[in-house]
């Protein structure tokens, strides 16, 4: 897994073979098919040992929990020896279902598991409206993590993840918020 | 661009060929050649004119305008013509970044533009907070759509795509929102 992130590092994920894997990890290529169908598969095994730091902590301040995990999960994930390869797999994925299912399996339900259960924990204490679902408030959360990451190919920096969980907490609309949300005549 | 958006319906971005766009569109491949350097800048083209539908109404109600909007662009992208090619295209922009770059240019930039047009008379109009940068309304509110589509692989109903709208300008906290929102000690 470690030659398979190096290797895609170096040469980049399109040039990245089964056969460059084996020959840096000093082994033949049918010992990496023996437990790898494919080079995607060895590299999301790669990456899933490598984004180990998703905890989140728990202070009394949901805002400042959230902030901290997302800046450092960007962090991560702007490492060369991650962001890179994260990117590829996500943009195979929209044209390999398999690939898509592991990803979300294996790595992507992990990270959000992990928030659910942190935004769960601020619905009980009061600090996030209990009215809605938990998915919902990781896609208003991360959602802008990834477009900024897959759309515009860049990632946020700490101010800007700061103001992503503000403006999402406090809401777009001018206090009172909910007045904006009733329906039309 | 017609032929390409067919063909590629057919057996898919993979398989996609100029030579077999060529065919389909009756020309020599030289033709095609003369106009496009790949098969993803015709693909792309033919995006470009089959996404027409995203002008937004511009009624007294921002939600209800943005739900309209969205729920258009959603639709749009859910037909087997589009929705598909748009997800490899975004896919095959993680490995190049020339398809990225063009990707922004031709399509998804004036979505954004327009997207900021009808925020910033939100914003004229007291409906959304003044002191926002409008691209960072765009991603709380875009950023969850893209989300859904690229990591989780389908697209929001028209309640869920509701639900956003009504919880982006509502905001995540209990209100009075800007309680949540105090740095921590």
């Amino acid at each position: 897994m470690r030659a398979a992130l190096d290797l895609c590092r170096e040469v980049g994920y399109r040039k990245l073979s089964i056969e460059g894997i084996a020959a840096r990890a000093g082994v033949g290529k049918n010992t990496i098919y023996r437990w790898w169908p494919s080079k995607s598969a060895v590299l999301l095994d790669g990456l899933v040992s490598a984004v180990t730091d998703v905890a989140f902590p728990h202070t009394a301040d949901v805002a400042a929990d959230l902030k901290t995990q997302m800046v450092t999960v960007a962090g991560s994930i702007a490492s060369p020896d991650i962001g890179p390869h994260y990117a590829a797999l996500i943009g195979e994925a929209q044209q390999d279902p398999e690939l898509a299912r592991a990803l979300w399996d294996r790595l992507i339900s992990h990270l959000v598991a992990a928030a659910v259960q942190r935004i769960q924990l601020a619905q009980r204490q009061g600090q996030i409206r209990p009215d809605l679902a938990p998915d919902l408030v990781v896609e208003l959360l991360y959602g802008p993590i990834y477009y900024r990451y897959l759309i515009r190919q860049r990632l946020p920096d700490e101010e800007h993840i700061n103001a992503i969980v503000d403006t999402a907490l406090a809401g777009l609309a001018p206090s009172p918020a909910s007045s904006q949300t009733a329906p039309p005549a």
